[in-house]
């Protein structure tokens, strides 16, 4: 039998430690002999960068609601296909810095697009995969966004306004609550030390690592 | 009542002419007194101008069926809120270059989508939206791909093969044989004087025309 991965993402809204803490998750998986392949959405391959590019930059012209689901389904298509299925089969395990439940929290909860609607592409692209783990990082959405707005010019999600992140946040609630055995659910409101104490601890009660 | 306009696409592989007979045929449907929105796909608006560049750019990585799929519906979501309805609905006709027909016969019979998987995103995205008529220009793929090449450059699709293209031709007579009430098939074989001949004889019949 083919040796087989894990699936790990790291969620949240704007500025909760995403970034910074899927670095130390890298670190601590390697230290436990695992290939990790560290990746993220949208994103992740040349083409899906490119559509990321497009995602992100403000622009004059109303986004639809669909097209910009569209999108991050068609980013997702490309990363799955070439990047996060050949890495699980060979036995390598992926960290995503974001990946479906994002989806279901900014497009769906955020913007207003329906679950179910959601779920039609979630199984068009996805065809039965899903995250082994889900770490998610809960954070008071105007907390995070004054660590991400201090880091950087705003992005076209980092423009919409408070109201729009806690719709978000409640998403990821949401995701949480229909899936609790998936999730790692983090207070992220403590310092770094204590969030990386806690992501370590629920990552060996979660993935009996070594 | 809002008046509505009509919508009306033109369909066919590389250089059968339907830019050329496109531009011919607003003059025509001008002549008769409707403004007419002349558009194509992929693209019509900025962002969707932006997807068709990624979709066209000949590039090193594989790229995922579903992927391109889902990109032209993406910006296909976003030309219909943005132009097409609007267009329709304020009594405009609108003229596109390329629609539906075009995922059916490059991504369904090219790339080997099933028609299945391409209805879903059709109805996900048009919701019952569909041309009033659209005009098949019909050619040996061979003399429009001479056509074509004298012109510029191959774009991605322009370097695939003449059995994609014998296959992309069938689809298209695949799709025109589900609904040929809303085709008009013209034989593109002929000097573009009896093409055009062709075209205004079947808009005057189909669209009743003054
Ligand atoms: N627990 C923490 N306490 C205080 N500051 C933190 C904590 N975690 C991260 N930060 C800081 O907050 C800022 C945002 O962190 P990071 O970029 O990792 O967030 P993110 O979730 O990846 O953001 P984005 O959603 O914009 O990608 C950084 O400057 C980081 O150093
Ligand atoms: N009936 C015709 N006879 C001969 N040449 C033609 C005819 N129709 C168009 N052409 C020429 O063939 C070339 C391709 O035409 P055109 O660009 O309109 O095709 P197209 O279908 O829009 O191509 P593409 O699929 O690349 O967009 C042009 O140089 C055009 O002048
Ligand atoms: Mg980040
Ligand atoms: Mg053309």
């Amino acid at each position: 039998m083919q040796p087989t991965g894990r699936f790990i993402t790291v969620e949240g809204t704007e500025g909760v430690g995403k970034s910074t803490n899927i670095a130390f998750i890298k670190a601590l998986l390697e230290s436990s002999g695992v290939e990790v392949v560290l990746t993220r959405e949208p994103g992740g391959t040349p083409l899906a960068e490119e559509i990321r590019a497009l995602l992100l930059s403000p622009r004059r012209e109303l986004v639809n609601d669909d097209a910009e689901m569209l999108l991050v389904f068609a980013a997702r298509a490309q990363h799955i296909d070439q990047v996060i299925k050949p890495a699980l089969s060979r036995g390598a395990w992926v960290l995503s810095d974001r990946f479906t439940d994002a989806t279901f929290a900014y497009q769906g909860a955020g913007r207003g697009i329906s679950w179910e609607r959601i779920k039609l592409l979630e199984s068009f692209v996805q065809a039965g995969l899903s995250p082994d783990l889900t770490v998610w990082l809960d954070l008071d959405v105007e907390v995070g966004m004054e660590r991400a707005m201090a880091r950087s010019e705003p992005d076209r999600f980092e423009l919409e306004k408070k109201t729009f992140f806690e719709k978000v946040r409640a998403g990821y609630q949401r995701r949480c609550d229909e899936d609790p055995d998936r999730f790692a659910v983090i207070d992220a409101s403590h310092s770094l030390a204590v969030v990386q104490q806690e992501i370590a601890r629920a990552l060996k009660e979660r993935l009996h690592l070594a």
